[in-house]
């Protein structure tokens, strides 16, 4: 995988279950926090899956994006107090969906897990898929240093 | 406390840490869970803290209620598996706020925990707490049947 | 898919996110829930994944079993109240590992979401997969009633 | 109250419920974050809430903490990517437990919320209250560096 952009977060104690590690379904949110962080990152600004007219502006609303799917392969259990990097790439642009690539390492460079997702762009409003506008294409495209400012 | 609801619910493997019991913040979940159910009761429908124009009708629209106080002393663990009852009674009614007082016991009778939380009625589109509308005041000191039907 | 086991479940309001609906990692603990919920009734009892010395006695000690791998496909949201059924399948069983089949299914009889797993069988002590023990191959063949008894 | 601890964290997607903002419940996670930071922090090195015979040695066993009580107050809601500190002093030692006062804080300064919570010295193996070790008591009075560092 090519990786474009790198989140890095902290296990909580609460994200672990009574085997002492990391439970299975929390890496989802930490996927879920990778993503965000890099749309945030692509924007160049915070707290927004769905930017309202960025860059296209207002006549050109963004359109929202939903999970379809997600897989996981989990490698070796983290614990409380690791620091992980979450690292992901664009594996794939289709006509209105796309598709990260994840490893999850931990502060060794020991890989955690492995994961794969697709995305759909969605207009919450029609209520159906709506096809990946250009400058979304081309900004999936491009790196993203770690936790902000695009490349 | 008078008790005037009681909200059964199973102890998740997801909501236990690596102390093996329920974690500290996860019993707030279940107060939560008990205080919808019962809202929920109180109106005879499912799926929501705030039904609209019910029973006041389109002319009066229920306030929404936020929580602005909770308290919790714990007493013995609870574990994986374990069916909870979170026995609730409404302790007082004042001018803009409600509080519950609580029992969670376990399936040994055993008392988990206790708990106290205060609510405010809120106009969420002014912004500010408002009167508690008499028809929720007289709701509230209703006994409800567990989990669904007013009596 | 051959359902040989069902698991019901309550939405909790926690379980769903900013957009109004169950967040996508949840999921995974439903699954683990019914899992959970599935080996607990393939023994008859509570409140375990790995039950000692049961059926084979203490002689033989009742492997641990971990989760490999997960994944999941999205089809339509569900929302705080929802009462969702967890529909379940041994899928293959290999030498040290066996495969879930899932489906999630709402009070509409709609399916919600579609997942798979793997699960290999652990001895912790020597840190290897080890074989899926003949008596557990026989069990994990079985129809077991919702949530309880072994037919 | 007497800040001797800061800890720093960024909310989740997954912290926020369909209200739009961080869950009740969330807020006893941050607590414990930064109860366990602090704690590590006291120690000088990470991962345990129960560090054994530091510093008293082997023949001191450090005994158990247990959250024996938590209260808080919701100021305003924080949100999605919003960065926040808890802020904690120990407010009270008594013979078998200490207290802490938290104030959580977010970017601009506003006070999110106020908490306390009372922590007991626990000896696991006897499963009895015990009295606050002297070396814990001193350590207890000391301010450290935010995330790290005993000063």
């Amino acid at each position: 995988m090519k990786v474009t952009f790198t989140h890095r977060l902290e296990v909580r104690f609460r994200d672990c279950d009574p085997l002492g590690h990391v439970n299975n379904a929390v890496y989802l949110t930490y996927l879920e926090q990778a993503r965000f962080s890099h749309w945030r990152a692509l924007w160049g600004f915070r707290r927004l899956p769905r930017p309202k007219g960025v860059p296209g502006g207002e006549a050109e609303p963004t359109p929202g994006v939903i999970l379809a799917r997600a897989e996981i392969d989990y490698r070796i259990p983290a614990r409380d107090g690791d620091v992980l990097e979450v690292r992901l790439g664009v594996s794939a642009i289709g006509r209105t969906s796309f598709s990260y690539d994840y490893e999850i390492v931990d502060q060794a460079g020991r890989i955690v897990a492995m994961a794969k997702s697709v995305q759909v762009m969605y207009d919450y409003t029609a209520g159906t898929p709506v096809p990946v506008p250009d400058y979304i294409r081309e900004l999936l495209t491009r790196t993203v240093a770690a936790d902000g400012g695009v490349c």
